[in-house]
């Protein structure tokens, strides 16, 4: 594997670099943001981008949120940005539902393990479903719930896909409806199947730990719809048909972000050292996952 | 592998079994009974292998129930039974913290992930612990706990064991606080980590699955107190001080009981066909746990 190349402060190197892209997908927190703090020269570079005329996708894997949540994130930061350019796991897994896996009414409802940012874009998809949000599934499960969930009393007949992904409410009597929807045959679908999220200048339960209990109890994993899955390559190709060659995934993570846009075969991928992924990782004999391009921070493209 | 030697209806065969062994450990569910159905002549099997001067160790996975717990279903059921001859994995779990690992003072608390149980067991051995059934671990995650988690301001600092059993309030914020303790340093341990817990005439989430989620944020596995861990079958050992060889595993489960027993090097192991584990399971060219006997039900020992 070739080593990458630096890019801080090489003038010549990020002219060269810029002209072999049309199109840049943007991972965000780590890359523009850590949290509510924006990093030095986001708008900017944003800015010099657009000017330069390349297309800009933001791709996340954060499921808690729809696309337009993100907007009002982009928005308070004062990154310009538009709703049909973020690409968020949960939009991924909704337009996977409603236009690839396209199941046949009326078994076609989705049990859904997680917020209200899953729930928007299956709206807006047309995807209907069930769990996420609702009350009645946010509580204790009682003694009488094992019988009436073992002989399919508290189930919905019309469930065929279990969709799971950050669910901060997560609880027995989800973890417990959606492995009794598993062993009744439903696709298993994840938004994302990340194990820790940066949070707080600490690291939390991500969506592939929320999940786990079910993905433990049903003994698979499910179909992730997010980083690195290709299935989400796919469907962001889908809806914005970039040439990949003259494409560079950005990103701070090695194992999502980098191999996203390595598996998905793209022109090239840009490491940025202000999140996870530190320069050892990558600089290391035998590093599993080597980016072909690094900076310190994503303002450095400013020259 | 020998073929494993059929007992029911073989007087003479059920005979020499008997003759072989001073002890025997039994799993209780799928052997004695399932739910509030106990099997044909349990208490009469029991009292006649007590009448030959058998000794009886109850050994279950079962960590939502203390001994004083299990002592009362046994009663229920009527089988004649002492609080002293049920070994739990959450007793055994108590034991090992108390008598083994023996944390010096004051880093020497437990964060319980589990339900009352445990804490009757940990009180029974004198540990101190936080979180199990403290309503204050009973709610959803706010936004503040995070940053609270992250800087240890919810944290007792003088916790040094992360112990998870099946916890049916299982949520986020516990989860996370788990996850932080182990970032932390301290030493993870479960109770078990059954995948699944047959109620109901179903199959439900096990200890293993709802602690998944802390398991996979952190990354390892904790240390098991339950079968099939020959830490439980040393912690029974240490207070029944039985000679293997004469000692006998009566399962209905081949990848937790009748391993457990072939793990722990025991004279022989008896699988019963009352529970999970089928025949085909064992009789099949290949299979990976073979018991050395097998009957139809354990009420066949009566001849």
């Amino acid at each position: 594997m070739a080593q990458p190349k630096y890019l801080t402060g090489d003038k010549a190197g990020i002219e060269e670099f810029l002209s072999r892209f049309d199109v840049f997908l943007f991972d965000c927190d780590g890359v523009l943001w850590s949290g509510d703090h924006i990093y030095d020269k986001v708008p900017e570079t944003i800015e010099m981008l657009r000017s330069k005329g390349k297309q800009l996708v933001f791709v996340t894997n954060n499921s808690t949120k729809s696309r337009a949540d993100y907007k009002k994130k982009f928005d308070k930061l004062g990154i310009p940005a538009e709703v049909d350019e973020v690409f968020g796991s949960s939009y991924s897994a909704a337009v996977y539902i409603a236009r690839i896996l396209k199941l046949p009414a009326p078994k076609n409802k989705v049990f859904v393990l997680g917020e209200s940012g899953i729930e928007q874009e299956l709206d807006a998809e047309g995807v209907q479903y069930v769990g996420g949000t609702d009350p009645a599934y946010r509580r204790d499960i009682e003694p009488e719930d094992f019988t009436n969930i073992a002989n399919g009393k508290l189930l919905d007949p019309d469930v065929g896909v279990v969709l799971a992904g950050l669910d901060f409410h997560v609880n027995y009597l989800k973890m417990a409806i959606a492995f009794q929807y598993l062993q009744r045959g439903a696709i298993y679908l994840a938004t994302n199947t990340d194990s820790t999220l940066p949070m707080a200048h600490g690291f939390f339960p991500g969506a592939g730990s929320a999940g786990a209990g079910v993905e433990k109890a049903i003994g698979r994993a499910p179909l992730s719809l997010g980083k690195p899955s290709q299935a989400m390559m796919d469907a962001i190709e889908g809806k914005f048909h970039f040439d990949r060659k003259r494409t560079c995934m950005v990103g701070d993570r090695l194992n999502t972000d980098i191999q996203f846009g390595i598996d998905g075969k793209l022109g090239g991928t840009l490491a940025v050292l202000t999140g996870v992924s530190k320069k050892q990782d990558f600089l290391t004999e035998g590093a599993p996952t080597v980016p072909t391009t690094y900076m310190d921070s994503i303002g450095d493209l400013m020259g």
